[in-house]
């Protein structure tokens, strides 16, 4: 038997005609659809496709055992969650070879700090695995903001929240545009690595990118706490005739 | 009368199937669209969306006075390509003060180092203007190396092969995760700052991703020259269950 094709399949940062057109075909057709979501939720990447599914489409909810319970830096976080990946990908090479093709879900472009990732490591030789990238979540804050993120020779740097606060604020000063995310429970740290960088009045949060809740306020304005959902920018001032 | 609205609009890296719904809906429906290109040539963008166009479409070339014949640094390359903004801008501004829509056709994501950018800082406060953001360029690369490019706390630079050699050896040097762009003429150049980083090894060079002549190639293996789709990547290696 031809043995089916995973497809990790980029949705873009949540509004659903921003994904691709070869995305919204892939999921209107497919009979296996995959995504993941934190236990008792709905899951955001099944949200996104809402009315896209076939009626007879066999859904599988990849159900993480731990999200912010564990520190990522605890050696449980990493068993608990090599084991659920291993067993989630056993599921899905089962189905594949049976010749079904799988659909899974995937938030932003599946190769950009995407959890897809660890399956599809997984999954590499096994049986056959196709990636459709997408539009990241930052492209959309960026555009969001109603300015150009980048001009001419500007440098752009990605961090996540998660850094010690030394490195951030390296970065922080050593680049022309930024994009920060995973920033939650690191909201304080990066709000003083940006005082630390100079570059507290550069920034802007961009809340829900995309979506209906979208929200955008200079990163001064921002109080205590920020959604899951949040991507600071600092634009670039490059070149420009 | 209610002015038209300039759109600005991603086509993503160069597959039609790898716009975005709501960008393949403005063009298929667009009554008015324009394109840069050089001057002689189809234009790029244009190629992407053949066939999708509706046959009374008017087609508006926008034909950059120079690309590479003057240096980015001689003053006259500035006032050049400012004067053909202006020019362009007034253009549109006509059509869409006449109450006509206008889907300005832009490569990748229009808010990322696109030229659409000279056009809405010139257009923003005269007429209603929207962007469309695009599946990156940069996305369609690290997709065609089949290997995730960001895990985990990975530090993401992206760099203009434009830049001084002594700014590329240490921004290289100090991240995770790399993409250059724009590196034709600058090649030799970018060479030597890789080795000079000591990361010349982890590099590949994606040519034309996503595109039919797409090829994908190490570092170390490339020669004299390189077409102008190339973009070069250094995958990261953080935290992974």
């Amino acid at each position: 038997m031809t043995p089916g094709t995973i497809h990790g399949v980029g949705l873009g940062p949540g509004s659903q005609d921003l994904m691709s057109v070869r995305a919204d075909r892939l999921i209107r057709g497919a009979t296996h659809v995959a995504y993941f979501r934190k236990k008792g939720r709905r899951g955001h990447a099944r949200s996104i496709v809402e009315g896209l599914l076939a009626p007879d489409a066999i859904e599988i909810p990849l159900e993480y055992p731990v999200t912010t319970e564990i520190p990522v830096d605890d050696p449980r976080y990493n068993e608990l969650l090599a084991a659920f990946y291993d067993k989630q990908v056993a599921q899905l090479t089962e189905i594949a070879a049976a010749g079904q093709d799988v659909v899974v879900l995937c938030e932003g472009d599946p190769f950009f700090y995407g959890s897809f990732m660890h399956l599809y490591t997984r999954l590499q030789g096994r049986v056959p695995v196709a990636v459709v990238p997408g539009i990241t979540g930052m492209s959309a804050a960026w555009t969001a903001t109603g300015r150009p993120v980048t001009w001419g020779d500007d440098v752009l740097t990605v961090l996540m929240g998660t850094l010690p606060e030394a490195a951030l604020v390296e970065h922080i000063a050593w680049t022309d545009a930024l994009v920060v995310m995973k920033i939650g429970r690191n909201l304080d740290k990066l709000r003083r690595a940006l005082v630390r960088a100079g570059r507290d009045d550069e920034a802007w949060l961009i809340e829900y990118a995309a979506m209906p809740q979208e929200r955008i306020r200079p990163f001064r304005e921002v109080g205590d706490s920020v959604p899951y959902f949040s991507i600071l920018v600092i634009h670039g001032n490059g070149r420009r005739p």
